[in-house]
């Protein structure tokens, strides 16, 4: 198929979508080239329209058209309230939840010394700007239960200790409806030393 | 979310794609524009290119660039074998198997009255225009072995021996229920190897 370059660079593209092999990259190029051009122009369309217009919010880090996002910029949002994730996916599956109504600080990665990745490129002193504002009473750490997300949250809570503020790590446990006996035991230690009064 | 438009847009756009939902498209979008805005920049492009430029050809329907496509105007190719596909993945997985060094014609569907897919959407007169040229002696039908399938391999296979042509139809071997485009390259060799009378 080399006659068709055009298609071949369209392939291409298309695997550097995260889980995108190249059979699904075919697929994908071989239906919308064969059923839905309209939506290989919109997509077209809207990858442009994105990269040019999605920045990052001055205050939390999180995705943003604005210089100020919509969560940052709510009145209705406890500001006093500050959870601190990793990424823009996890702050989303969070507030999806219902339940926290505070402000979000979004580290757009972990600490990981090896990959270079340390407080500067997760935007910590602009963390550190905002604990030192005064507004905000308690840090909820939830960022993941990896080696790395662990050493995050534990950098993240000297420095807003340092500063006499209450941090919290969100629960780690069995997950709701699970069960015992299919949960791993990692989780399960998790799930017993982090018992509570019943 | 709902304050980053750009970003809904892109999501939803995304699932256009086959087999994207809408955890994959979120994923999707924030990989692009966390980790790889040059290549959102450059998926963007390739899709704006691919639709403009890729055509299909005159001859056998499959993509293609240029008016006959680089199989249509292979020298190499043995012009007495035209192999009759649905789609042009099909064609795709068929000439990788090796074995093959015919023409093609690329349906670009297959016979389903139900959603008004009738022997002219198929191009089908084209592929009696082909016939009547009396350059091809062999018809290899290598349509999917579904219902829909075989009909079309019939149809054709009827109008192939209307003009003293020989039809025939790739082997059993490729697993019944399975589609070419999934098929492994030593089974569909296999198959098209052990081709029988139509």
């Amino acid at each position: 198929m080399n006659e068709i370059p055009a298609l071949e660079i369209l392939k291409q593209a298309l695997r550097r979508l995260p889980g995108v092999g190249p059979k699904s990259a075919q697929r994908m190029a071989f239906h919308l080239l064969e059923r839905d051009r309209d939506g290989a122009r919109a997509l077209a369309q809207a990858l442009s329209n994105a990269v040019e217009r999605v920045i990052h919010c001055g205050r939390c880090r999180n995705f943003s058209e604005a210089e100020l996002c919509g969560i940052c910029s709510s009145t209705r949002r406890d500001a006093s309230l500050l959870c601190v994730v990793e990424s823009p996916a996890d702050l989303v599956s969070l507030d999806q939840s219902g339940v926290y109504n505070g402000m979000y600080f979004v580290l757009m990665g972990r600490l990981s010394p090896l990959d270079g990745i340390g407080p500067e490129e997760l935007g910590l002193h602009r963390l550190e700007t905002l604990l030192d504002e005064g507004q905000i009473k308690e840090v909820v750490l939830a960022t993941n239960l990896t080696m790395e997300g662990e050493a995050t949250a534990h950098y993240v809570s000297e420095m807003v200790r340092r500063r006499n503020i209450r941090a919290t790590r969100i629960a780690y446990g069995v997950p709701v409806g699970g069960e015992l006996e299919y949960t791993d035991r990692s989780t399960l230690a998790r799930a017993l030393s982090g018992r509570r009064e019943a």
